[in-house]
């Protein structure tokens, strides 16, 4: 076997520019891993850097002609372990392919290579007086090849939709290293089956996104910022509910619960008030109808006992979202947590908020909640120091256990950090029987070797994995 | 062969509802076609109207053991045959699956079955506040199924966007019967592949969808409404270009051509200037800020020598928008027609419309140019007289002339009726050969033996319509 693993690397290093294809152990070790914690991963065989659509091809022909592992890599921002080796596998990043190939101002679309950073791309519309929305949290670091294979999300769908609201068209490179291009550049267009969106958010495991084509809008206006506190989360998703029904859409509407404001308070003291139960931010991006979306807003938060501060400054209102931006940095100076990302109708938010405080007092860990509150998307955090195997157990126990919750209230496990391995045992619960065959035909008719990101999204069918992970000590 | 036909049916008649199985001659000829002029049609070997998933499941299963096309149908308003029987098919019609079985207000979502007519179902939600916007032409008539099965169109989707963006999760019986139930409920969700969208616009090939949780939003406001005439087309599409580059969104754009005024006034006088080339609608509903949008379109209508008339009255505002409606009746007055739907980005319409024109002269037929311009979605409409064989011929040759144009352009051969038989053709092109290999593995893994709407989108890979083409005269 590691003569078959050899030779296809030798055929890699004929055919791929110089220095592109990395086999230094230290390198291979620094790219094992996304962000996700306690996710398996194992030992890649080599890194590929492509630098265009042609090099994804030649990995993926020779990788299929050898049976050999590909895992999809850009900027391994991902949460759900998607971006994580296996065994043995060949690790295909396109970070190095970030060109912005074309800004067409006319009709507001882009084409980009995958390996664009997503803050780069949404500066440079912005220069040309465009607007490009999704905004996940990563987007600082996270590519637009990236976010498009795992559909990302942010504070921004509430009004603008996610990523593959804004996805048109594709290049993807088949595992037979076939070159497929999909969609349009046009607003409208029905020809055929909807592969674009097929590729979109399928995590790597049926096709390598090597270009990208994005639909764009006129800029936003600065928005307006509000915040609210509640004495309880039910309370303050009452609002929620009352604010998204009524005929404005805010451009941005969070929930922070109360451990989630002792969190950030613990890391620094932005004077929450020692009483709130619950915080809401929303902004309006409607120019001159924002102040008077914010009064409404403050008049629902009023109905519901909340009292709503609007600010017109927008010093002070970047300070109001402060608190929602140092979540991530507080949450992750408290040693380690898993994120859960449930999804559920609205309706349903405060039951789902209420009852993760019961899932964290039955496993005996600490939960904060942190929600794209519009979407009913909540990100559940399971804090816990894993130094400790107990707790570490526990904590997976309650991560899954909101899953399980999400499910009970009529939602999905992911709203926007995807499956990877991490929620590969829920994902079946979620599709079903029907729904699971389903996914496998269509992984197989696309990958039938099974050599792209096996194991990801669903568990592999096959074995592919396995048969070369006595490889890697030899590579 | 008649024998396995005659098993089925009789299989059919024993487990369906009485009345569900029909095989009236007259009743199934009534049944043959959709709207698209001049497409072939077979001879159906019977008709099912199904009033419950179970009921296509069990035509399914049973057509799927004995190897008989099915082609599924509901209010054949289609313009690309899609819904035209073949050869011994039996027509499968949602139509009366018609309940709509949920609509709730606070998540704005709604739970219909694939028959529910697209009008009855917007007056339905409009009663309670909200608003669903896909409105093709046929709304009054065609379903909420059809519109998802061929990802219809119309002419708010300039603003809100076309069926597919409404579209969260779908109930699909299978080729074997199965039923597999996709997407979600929630705003949003990103559990495993998006099969919702790949089912949404595969005009029944891939599966009968039979139930839809459609995304709703709150009521819009009542639009205000501008009419502006222009010396020539390429006038009125740069005002397209300029205004849609704007920070606003119409609700509504759309241009007609000389040719097409000529048309509308020969049906009915609505005083057209009659030295005016072209002429744009558009609607504003943002409320307060309409009538600025509506400044803001005259004053740039009048940079290109454009002539604004701004309505703030809603019965002087249908006044102008009944011309635009008046399109199709008084097109069909004129004899037949076939109706392009080419698609291309919005810099290339003004050099579409001039190009449909040489097109026209080419091949002696006259064109009507109607246009969604804010999406740069054309319906160029080649006249012909039926009795005439020659001009039959020319007008079909023009028909493919202007798709070929389309897709010089970088458009696309159909932005929202979909290709049936009718654009089977220029769809290979379109997709070229990966996506058209990709097609093909995707239909067969889900249609292994080829039984749901053979010969629709793609030329059927088998000959299963053709095995059974001999049956029909004996059933």
């Amino acid at each position: 076997m590691s003569t078959v693993l050899d030779t296809a690397l030798a055929e890699l290093a004929a055919g791929l520019p110089d220095g592109a294809l990395v086999t230094d152990p230290d390198v291979l070790a620094a790219h094992r891993s996304d962000r996700a914690p306690f996710c398996p991963s194992g030992r890649p065989a080599a890194l590929v850097r492509a630098r265009s659509t042609d090099d994804v091809s030649l990995v993926l022909r020779t990788a299929h002609a050898h049976r050999i592992p590909v895992v999809p890599q850009a900027a391994r921002t991902g949460l759900a372990g998607g971006a994580n080796a296996i065994e043995g596998c060949i690790l295909l990043s396109v970070e190095r392919m970030d060109r912005i190939l074309e800004i067409d101002t006319v009709d507001q679309v882009a084409v980009v290579e995958a390996g664009v950073v997503n803050a780069v791309f949404s500066r440079a519309v912005a220069e040309r007086g465009l607007f490009y929305p999704p905004d996940p949290s990563s987007w600082e670091e996270s590519t637009l090849g990236g976010n498009a294979a795992t559909n990302a999300g942010g504070l921004c769908c509430v009004k603008y939709g996610v990523t593959a609201d804004f996805v048109r068209g594709l290049t993807v490179v088949l595992a037979d290293g076939s070159v497929l291009r999909t969609g349009r550049r046009t607003a409208k267009g029905v020809a055929g089956y909807d592969l674009t969106h097929l590729f979109v958010g399928s995590e790597g495991t049926l096709g390598v996104i090597t270009e990208v084509t994005l639909a764009l809008r006129p800029a936003a206006q600065a928005p307006l910022t509000a915040v609210a506190f509640f004495p309880t989360p039910a309370a303050a998703c009452a609002v929620v509910s009352d604010y998204m029904a009524d005929g404005t859409r805010p451009s941005l509407l969070e929930l922070m619960d109360r451990p989630t404001m002792d969190v950030v308070s613990a890391y620094r003291d932005l004077g929450f008030p020692p009483d709130a139960g619950a915080v809401l931010i929303t902004q309006s991006d409607r120019g001159e109808q924002a102040a008077a979306d914010l009064k409404r807003f403050a008049d629902i938060a009023a109905v519901h006992d909340g009292d709503a501060i609007v600010s017109e400054d927008p010093a002070e209102a970047e300070m109001l979202l402060a608190a929602r931006r140092l979540v991530a940095v507080a949450t992750e100076s408290l040693g380690a947590y898993l994120a859960d990302d449930v999804c559920v109708p609205r309706r349903m938010l405060a039951e789902l908020v209420d009852r993760v405080q019961d899932v964290a007092r039955a496993h005996g860990v600490r939960i904060t909640c942190v929600a794209h509150a519009g979407d009913g998307n909540l990100h559940p955090h399971v804090l816990f120091d894993p130094a400790d195997p107990d707790q570490v157990e526990r904590a997976h126990r309650a991560f899954g256990a909101v899953m399980d919750l999400g499910l009970e209230l009529g939602g999905t496990i992911t709203g926007e950090h995807g499956v990877g391995v991490l929620k590969r045992d829920w994902l079946t619960k979620e599709l079903g029987p029907v729904g699971v065959r389903v996914h496998r035909d269509i992984k197989h008719t696309l990958d039938p070797r099974g050599i792209l990101n096996p194991g990801k999204v669903l568990a592999a069918a096959g074995t592919t994995a396995d048969a070369v992970a006595g490889d890697v000590g030899t590579a």
